[in-house]
C-alpha cells in the first residue's frame, strides 16, 4: 500500500530519511533510547535560518541535489520530487529553502532561460555555488502577477537594461533567500521598450557578491518574524537603477535584439505572460504534495495516539474507552484519512502528468494543479487542525509535531496564488470551454467534462448501503453536481452578459457557483484518479480498503457540502441514509487503521511521541528540566499555617 | 456601540490600555512614530516565561489586581474581568497567568476553601506573595476529571493527609505556573479514608519555598515548548509522601474531622463533584468572552486591510478593485461579523448572568457556559483563519497579529473541557430535561426550552427578503430546528434504551444528533440574546445595524449547517434564496464596517500595522535590518557573465 500512496521512489525516500536520522543537525531528540527528528522551534528565527543553512550545506555536500538541474528525464525528476518531499517532511522551511533555489530560481533559469543561462548557472546552482531566489511579489501585488510595478527599461548604447522601483508598494516583498543569503535572483518586472509596455518579463540579477555584500544599487530589508516557516529567511529588495547585461533577460520566451527591438515568437501578449507564469505551475505541484505528506503525519500521529488513549466509560466498573473506539472520534478522523487517501493518488498523478508533459497537456494541468494546489493545502490544514484537537494537549506540544506544523503550513494556502482566487481559475477556465463548445458546436472533452454533454439526468433516490457505497453511483453523483454547477453558472453568466454586464463582473457575481464548481470539478478529477487506482488494484484485500476509503470520501464530502441538497442532487432522505453509512463505514474502516497509516511510509521518527508509548516517554527518567527538592528526607516543610 | 459590546467598564478598559502603552514591557515597536503594543514571540520560551512574569510584576505594582479576590460584590467582579479581557487581548500568556493565578488558585481557595483558607491565602495571592497554580489535569486524564489518578490519605495520628503519584500516567500535567514560578498549588486528589473511595477533592500544597526551592517530595518537570501560549510556564508535578496539615483540605463541600470521619452536607457524591468542579465554571464563561475578543482583534485587522488592498482589475483600463468591493471577500468576512457581534452580545450577557448567579442559576450556567466556550473558541479560530488567509502574505506576518493569535489561542478549544465533549454535554443536559419533564407529565421550562411543548410546526416556506430577514421568522426557525433535534434524539435514545442499550451507550451512538443539538441549542440562545439587545435599542441608527448583522448571523448560520435542509427545516429552493441574500446583507453593511469594527474599541495600538498605512509603515526609512551597498556609485557590479 505504501508503494501505491508514495507512487515512486520508495528506496530514495528511504535513504533520505536514513541519511537525515544520521546527523544531529536533523535530530531533536532522544527520549529513553528513541530519536525523534525533527527541527528545534524553540528558537529565535535568526537561529532557525542558520541551522537550516547548515543543514542545506550537509546536504550538498553529501550530493543530494547532484544533476538536480542538470539531467532532464522524467525518472530523474521524479526521483528528485521524492527526495524533496522527504525533506519537506522533516520541515517545511528546508523544503522551502531548496524549493525556491532549485525549482523557482534554478526551474526559472532552465524554463524561461536559454543556453548561455544554462551554461552560466545551472551546475553553479546545483552546487550552490550561487544562492538563487524569485522576486515576483511585491507589496502591493501578490495573486495578481501582471499589476507589479517593477519597471525595467533598455538602454541600446550601452546594451543594458536597467531596473527601478518607482514607489514603495512596487518593493519585492516575501522573497525566500533574500534576507540573508541570496547572491541572485530572477526579477519578474514591467519590460517598457520602444515607447511600449511589453508586459512581465524575467531577468537575472545579482543582489549580493562572494563576500555577501549586497550590491550596488540594491537595497534589501527583513519580513520580520513569522508565525511559522523562520527557517527562511524571506525578504525585501528595492531596486535603484540597476544595470545588467542584455544578456541577462531570460529569452525562452521572448528577446531584445541588441539594438533594442523586441521580438517574440507567441504573437498573444496573454500567452506570453502565461509562459512566463511555468515556474508557479511547478509551484504548485509540488504544494499539493508536500501538503498531503503533512496531512499524513497528523493522521498518523492522531490515529496512533487515539488507539493507546482512553478517556471516561460507560459505566462505572468498565474501564474507560479508547478514543478510536467512540463512533465521535472515528467520524472526526477516518474521513479525514478517506481523504488524505483520495488527494494522494491525486497528487501522485498530477506530478506524473507533470513530469511526462508535452505542450498538449498545458491547459490541464494549469487547472488540474490550480484546483488540487487550493483542494489539498485546504485539507492539509483542515485535517492539522482536527488532528491537533482529538489530541487534546498534547496536541499543543511543539514535538508532537501535528500543532506546529499547522503554522508551519499555512502558507501554503496563499502563497503561489491564494486558493480562492485559484479555485475561482479552476471556474473560469471550465466556463471558457463551455462556451467556447457552445460556440463552435462541438462536444466538451477537455478537463474531463464529457460528461457534461449528457443529459442532465438525475441520480436515483436509492439509499441502500451497498447503492450508496457504489463506485458507478458515486462517480455519477459527482458528475451530476459538476455538470448541473456548469449548467447554472453558465446560464447565470449568459443572463448578465447580455444584459451588458462584461464577464469579468458577471464571473465576480456569480461568485458562490464558481467557488462551487471549482471544488466539484476538483473532487470528481480525485475521484476518478481513485477509482482508477481502485479498479486496477489486483490484490483482493487492498482493493477492499480502497474501496471502502473511496466510498467514505465521497459519503463524507457529500455530507459536508450543503451543495448536493441545495440544488436536489441528493434527497433528505438520503442525506439522512449516508449519515449512517459514513459511520457504518468508520466501523468498517477501525480495524485497519493502523495498517493504513503505517502505509504512510512516514518514519518513526518524524512523529510525535505520542504516537507511541507516550506514558513511557513523559515519565520522570526521561524529563528534561526536572526540579527536585535538595532537602534531606528527614527535615519536611510543610505549607505554612 | 462599543458600549453595548463591551457591555460594561469601557473606562477601566480604556485606563487598562492606556497603562499598558506608557510602559516598555508592553510596547513591541514604533514604526513612523506610531506606537505599537505586543509581545515578542521572536524568543525562546524561556524569554517569553520571563517577560510575561516582569509584565505581572509591573501590573501588581501598579495596584491593578487589588480587591480581586477580596473585595465580593458583582460589580466589582465585572470591572475586573474588563481589565482581564485587555491583558488577555494584549497577549494570551498573560491573561492565562493571571488566570491560573486569580481564577483557578484563588477561586478554588475562595469557593471551595472556607474562612480559614480566606485568611490564609487570599491577601498573599492579591499580592502576589504567594504564586498559585491549579493541579487538575493529569497525563493520563484530561477532560474526564473523575478518573484522575493521585491520592490522598489520612493519618489521624498526625492529623495529616498524604498524597502520592501512584504512576506515571498520573503526574499532574500542563499545570500553568508549575514549571518555573508557582509557590503554591491546589492539588486535586481522588480521597481514600475510611475503607472508602470518597472521590475528587481539593488540597491545598506548597510546591516551593520563598528562596523558590521545590519542596520535600514535590518532583517537578517542564512540559516544553508548546505552539504557542509560551508565555506561561507550564509544568509536571509529582508527588511521593507529601504531607499536609488536615487544615488543607478545602473543606466548603465536604471535611474530614480531627479523628477522620469523612463529613459532608450534600449527600449525593455526584452533587459533590460538580461542586469541586465549580472554579472550572468561571474558566469557560472568561475563555467564552476572551475568544471574543480576539476574534474581534482579528476582523478589525482583515477588514481595514480590505479597506485599503486592491488586486485585479475588472478590465483594462480601470483600477484594481478594493478586496471589500468584491462580494466574495464580502462573504468571507462579514458573516463572521456578525457571528461575532452575536456571541459577543451573548458572552456579555452571560458574564452578568454569572457574576450575579444563585445557586438557582447553577444548572443554566453550566449548560450555557459549555455550549457558549465551545462556541465561541471554535468561532475566534474560524474567525483568526480565515482573516490570516484574507490578509494573504501579510496576514503571516507576527506583528499583524491576524496569524499569531491562532496559535496563541488554539488552547481554548480543548482546556477547561474538550470542546467536542462539552457539547455532548450540553445535549446530555437538554436530554436529562426532556426525559425528566415527560416522566413527570410536566411541560419543559428550563434553558430556555418553553417552545419545545409547542407543537413541532413547519416553517412557511417564505422567502422574499423581508421574511428571511424577519426576527420572528428567524427565532422560529433556530426554535424548529432545537425541537426536532431534541425529540429525534430522544426518539432515537428511548428506541435503543427499550432494547437494552444504556443510556450513556445510546447517547454515544446518536452522536451526530447530539452534537447538531448541541450547536441548535447554543445558536438559539446567542440569537435570543442578540434580539434582545435589538429590541432594547432606541437609537435607530444602531437599531438598524444590530437588525442586519442579526439577519446575517442567522442567514449564514443556516447556509453553513446542512442540517436545515437535512431534516427539512428550510426547502432547497429557500436555500438558494438564502444565499442571495446573504450576499444582499453583505452588500447592505459593507457601508458601514469599518464603523463596526471600530465599535470593538480594540485600541490601534493592538491591531497589526496592515490595519492601517501598510505602504507606510513597509517604507524604506521605516524598515529594520536593512542592508545596502558600500560601494561608491561608479563602481557597478553586474551579474558575471
Amino acid at each position: 500500500m505504501q508503494k501505491l500512496l508514495d507512487g515512486h521512489n520508495v528506496e530514495e525516500r528511504n535513504r533520505t530519511f536514513d541519511l537525515m536520522a544520521s546527523s544531529n543537525l536533523f535530530i531533536l531528540k532522544h527520549i529513553g533510547g528513541d530519536k525523534f527528528l525533527g527541527a528545534d522551534y524553540n528558537q529565535t528565527m535568526e537561529a532557525q535560518r542558520e541551522i537550516t543553512m547548515d543543514r542545506i550545506r550537509f546536504l550538498t555536500h553529501k550530493g543530494v541535489f547532484r544533476g538536480w538541474l542538470t539531467k532532464n528525464d522524467p525518472e530523474t525528476a521524479l526521483a528528485n520530487s521524492a527526495v524533496h518531499e522527504c525533506l519537506g517532511t522533516f520541515d517545511h522551511s528546508l523544503g522551502i529553502k531548496i524549493g525556491v533555489h532549485f525549482h523557482l530560481w534554478g526551474g526559472a533559469i532552465k524554463y524561461l532561460g536559454t543556453e548561455r543561462h544554462h551554461k552560466k548557472w545551472l551546475q553553479d546552482t546545483e552546487d550552490y555555488n550561487v544562492k538563487g531566489c524569485f522576486s515576483m511579489t511585491e507589496l502591493g501585488h501578490g495573486s495578481n502577477v501582471r499589476g507589479i510595478e517593477t519597471i525595467t527599461v533598455y538602454n541600446a548604447s550601452t546594451q543594458e537594461f536597467i531596473i527601478n522601483t518607482p514607489c514603495e508598494s512596487a518593493q519585492k516583498y516575501w522573497i525566500g533567500g533574500a534576507a540573508n543569503d541570496a547572491t541572485h535572483t530572477v526579477v519578474f518586472s514591467q519590460l517598457h521598450i520602444n515607447g511600449k509596455k511589453e508586459g512581465v518579463h524575467a531577468f537575472v540579477v545579482q543582489i549580493r557578491d562572494e563576500k555577501g555584500q549586497v550590491c550596488q544599487g540594491i537595497r534589501i530589508a527583513d519580513c520580520g518574524h513569522k508565525i511559522g516557516l523562520n527557517g527562511v529567511d524571506n525578504g525585501r529588495i528595492w531596486f535603484d537603477n540597476v544595470r545588467i547585461p542584455r544578456e541577462n533577460l531570460l529569452n525562452s520566451v521572448a528577446d531584445v535584439t541588441v539594438n533594442g527591438d523586441y521580438i517574440s515568437q507567441i504573437e498573444d501578449p496573454e500567452q506570453r505572460f502565461g509562459a512566463f507564469m511555468a515556474p508557479l505551475t511547478s509551484g504548485r505541484v509540488t504544494i499539493a504534495t508536500n501538503a498531503v505528506y503533512n496531512a499524513k503525519v497528523g493522521l498518523a500521529t492522531a490515529i496512533r495516539y487515539a488507539l493507546t488513549r482512553r478517556a471516561f466509560s460507560l459505566s462505572q466498573n468498565t474501564s474507560e474507552v479508547l478514543l478510536l473506539d467512540y463512533p465521535s472520534h472515528q467520524h472526526r478522523l477516518l474521513p479525514l484519512l478517506a481523504k488524505t487517501y483520495a488527494v494522494s493518488f491525486a497528487a501522485v498523478q498530477l506530478k506524473k502528468i507533470y513530469v511526462n508533459r508535452t505542450s498538449a497537456d498545458s491547459k490541464l494541468i494549469h487547472v488540474l494543479s490550480s484546483g488540487y494546489k487550493a483542494m489539498c493545502s485546504w485539507h492539509n490544514l483542515n485535517t492539522l487542525q482536527e488532528c491537533r484537537e482529538a489530541c487534546g494537549g498534547q496536541g499543543l506540544k511543539t514535538e508532537n509535531r501535528v500543532g506546529q506544523l499547522k503554522a508551519e503550513y499555512d502558507v501554503q494556502l496563499t502563497f503561489e496564488g491564494d486558493n480562492n482566487v485559484l479555485m475561482q481559475q479552476v471556474s473560469k477556465a471550465l466556463i471558457g470551454e463551455y462556451f467556447a463548445a457552445k460556440r463552435k458546436g462541438t462536444p466538451l472533452v477537455a478537463f474531463g467534462l464529457k460528461h457534461v454533454n449528457a443529459t442532465n439526468a438525475s441520480i436515483q433516490t436509492l439509499q441502500n448501503s451497498s447503492a450508496l457505497q457504489n463506485k458507478d453511483f458515486q462517480i455519477s453523483l459527482f458528475q451530476l453536481r459538476e455538470r448541473d454547477l456548469l449548467h447554472r453558472l453558465a446560464a447565470e453568466i449568459s443572463d448578465k452578459t447580455s444584459k451588458g454586464t462584461s464577464m469579468a463582473e458577471a464571473m465576480l457575481r456569480s461568485y458562490r457557483l464558481a467557488e462551487d464548481l471549482g471544488h466539484a470539478f476538483s473532487e470528481r478529477c480525485v475521484l476518478e484518479t481513485f477509482i482508477g487506482v481502485e479498479e486496477d488494484q489486483t490484490d483482493t484485500s487492498i482493493k477492499y480498503l480502497l474501496g471502502k476509503l473511496r466510498a467514505l470520501y465521497v459519503l463524507s464530502s457529500i455530507d459536508e457540502r450543503a451543495v448536493f441538497l441545495r440544488y436536489g442532487y441528493i434527497t433528505p432522505s438520503q442525506a439522512q441514509a449516508i449519515q449512517l453509512e459514513i459511520t457504518r463505514l468508520c466501523a468498517e474502516i477501525r480495524p485497519h487503521v493502523l495498517a493504513l497509516v503505517d502505509a504512510f511510509g512516514i518514519p518513526r521518527g518524524l512523529l510525535g511521541p505520542i504516537a507511541f508509548d507516550w506514558i513511557k516517554y513523559n515519565s520522570w527518567d526521561y524529563a528534561e528540566n526536572k526540579k527536585e527538592s535538595r532537602e534531606s528526607p528527614s527535615s519536611i516543610i510543610t505549607a505554612r499555617l
